[in-house]
């Protein structure tokens, strides 16, 4: 049995990997615990926003026909013939012409106006106020329904709740959120030369780094990790681990087997229990990555060194998390920077370099892959495509933040 | 007793919110729980990393001089004198000339040898290995300490760790992490006009937005809010709702009071128990922002419109929420896009404009500023800045992405 597949590009990993996230399911959450969670359900106004014509200063509502060639010189003399409170209801100041009432900034439009004049512009004496300004008919007002409709759909099904949203949702009187359930990611570091982070590693042993570097990614993607600890490469220790991850988990990320023994090992047991979709894709760092399903569940074999691992994750398996999680946002936009260097590459792979982004372009930060200290000094990622040969000093480049 | 001071520029609010950021306290947490958190010390590596010479590829352990001149029509012809297995002690293979062994991606390379052929270059047959490309001294090793060195600093104080961090964390064995106590911050609600989220506002009432969007930013900025609710514009109860807060917290946000009078009754308690240290900012949309200490604890009054009070939160009030979080990286480099409208704005205040950022460029969201809709429409803001009297059509703008 051959579980080894052609080396994908990185594009057709993308797409294989999104193709098997399981749909995730839905739920019910108060408003107050729903930040940076993700809509399972359009979300409409219940009311018109505002509920009523709103002035958005302080000030004093005119009939704006009354403030018609009103300057400095020749103010418009108006008579004072009430206050607005904030909350109060609109209708008890009638208004006829040549009076005006004195409003706040959100409170109602009194009835039979249509503006309000800025009290800087204005000037009171005695229950007379002089505005020095012609205001134009629905100056300063928002209308009623006029930010929203009641009816209107406000958030999409698919949106990932950030302050504003959360804010919106308030104002809809969104109390209790339809929000798709959080995925569990199950995570398992493989390898005989692990040791568990309070130890201190002899001889050619290292330790377990990948366990916590992907459970604070997929916890900065808005998943759970649920991590199963170090498993030997062992065919059956590694099974019973992965028969328990799969039992509990809406995917398992397997890091480690960075060895071709090690990672045939990996293959080979989960196309026992399922398929190998991709194995080997045509990036660098994270070439040895495995895409497959076991019973079902998506499970993706990661490079055993964690600067490669963490490539892999922000570039392929993000895809993943995100669709599992529900989220539709479209993400930032690509930003491109200058390159102030050479960036050299070899044909037929998709690199990923790490650069130092500054205010004045992109800085390669070279060094072997296997580098922890280029990863952290880094603050972004510089694609370079399968089919370049690399990047020329003053090309513009995409980049990738952290 | 005047309580008011002049317009400030933002910059210099800034600079006095930041002046007031109490020092936050230090605690340990365990590595699995610090994700997203801040350094309060600086971390040091308690071993080389690696520990060991360590392949970075699968190969044979050569002598680099033993391939000197070898090619495809030329291979070097080597015996092999063993394997390495992941995590095994590299002593058993002293390695005489002429001889290569085995070593697997992140084994150790054996004594005696200094460079590692990539099996995609060699050949094996039977107990001979034909190595068809020349090696360099060191070529596919990562020497010992070359990622770190025992002893260095591998990360600072004031690291806000994200996944990389956290592995680099486990790398060097800090299983449990001295970081900052995350600060705690209260939120008021102030106004007359305001009713819970649960209910159906009548007349000129409006649902409390600002106390969800403001806990949603506190919560995404790594600190921890506190609700204390809605308060009427009443001294009394207003200076006791403040008063509990101040007890509970490193710091309190008072949202509302947009009109005048409710301002200056905010900024007289302020003042009352404290200090105001501004009372507006030249900013659009935000001006009747107030900063001040009550106690020795930061109050910071904020615009009442949810729109506004997102804009000072976003470009003031972080600074003093990242400060007292102890956060001291640099965060993202300014990001640069074509305008692709003109953006006209008032000279003497700072202009912040809804935006949607597409990959052509930058698309002002005009509108009143008092919109919920162009501020989830929107991606980002651009600043127009105080001295400016607008951007023009392909000008480079600056943008803040939400």
């Amino acid at each position: 049995m051959s579980v080894f597949l052609e080396t994908v590009l990185v594009e057709e990993a993308i797409t294989r990997i999104k193709a098997i996230a399981p749909v995730p399911g839905k739920e019910l959450a108060p408003l107050e615990s729903v930040s940076g969670r993700v809509l399972s359900e359009d979300i409409r106004a219940d009311i018109d926003i505002p509920g009523f014509d709103r002035s958005v200063v302080d000030g004093y509502a005119v009939k704006s026909a009354d403030t018609s060639g009103a300057g400095e010189s020749v103010p418009a003399m108006l008579r004072l013939a009430g206050k607005m409170n904030m909350g109060e209801k609109a209708a008890s100041h009638p208004g006829p012409t040549g009076t005006c009432v004195y409003v706040p900034t959100g409170g109602e439009l009194p009835q039979g106006f249509d503006a309000v004049a800025m009290i800087e512009y204005c000037e009171p004496i005695g229950d007379l106020v002089l505005v020095k300004r012609p205001l134009a008919n629905g100056e300063n007002i928002v209308r009623r329904g006029e930010d929203f409709h009641a009816g209107e759909t406000v958030l999409k099904t698919g949106c990932r709740l950030g302050p504003r949203d959360i804010g919106v949702l308030a104002a809809v009187g969104c109390n209790t959120v339809p929000v798709y359930r959080v995925p569990r990611i199950g995570i398992l570091s493989t390898g005989n030369e692990l040791v568990p982070v309070t130890e201190v590693p002899t001889g050619s042993r290292v330790r377990d780094i990948n366990s916590y570097l992907c459970s604070s990614y997929v916890k900065e993607l808005g998943c759970e990790p649920v991590l199963y600890g170090i498993v030997l490469d062992e065919r059956e220790a590694f099974r019973e681990a992965l028969e328990n991850a799969l039992a509990g988990c809406n995917a398992v990320l397997i890091s480690g087997g960075s060895s071709k023994d090690e990672r045939d090992m990996t293959a080979s047991v989960i196309q026992e229990r399922g398929e190998v979709l991709v194995h080997g894709i045509a990036i660098a760092p994270g070439k040895p990555t495995i895409i497959g399903k076991a019973g079902g569940v998506p499970v993706i074999g990661l490079p055993g060194h964690p600067a490669s691992a963490f490539i892999v994750l922000k570039v392929v398996v993000r895809h993943l998390l995100n669709r599992m999680s529900g989220d539709q946002s479209a993400g930032h936009v690509a930003m491109k920077y200058t390159a102030l260097e050479n960036i050299p590459s070899m044909k037929g792979r998709e690199e990923y370099v790490r650069v130092l982004v500054t205010d004045h372009g992109v800085v390669p930060l070279f060094g072997k892959s296997g580098l922890l200290n280029t990863l952290v000094r880094s603050n972004g990622l510089v694609r370079v495509p399968a089919g370049s040969e690399g990047v020329e000093e003053g090309d513009l480049v995409e980049v990738i933040q952290w």
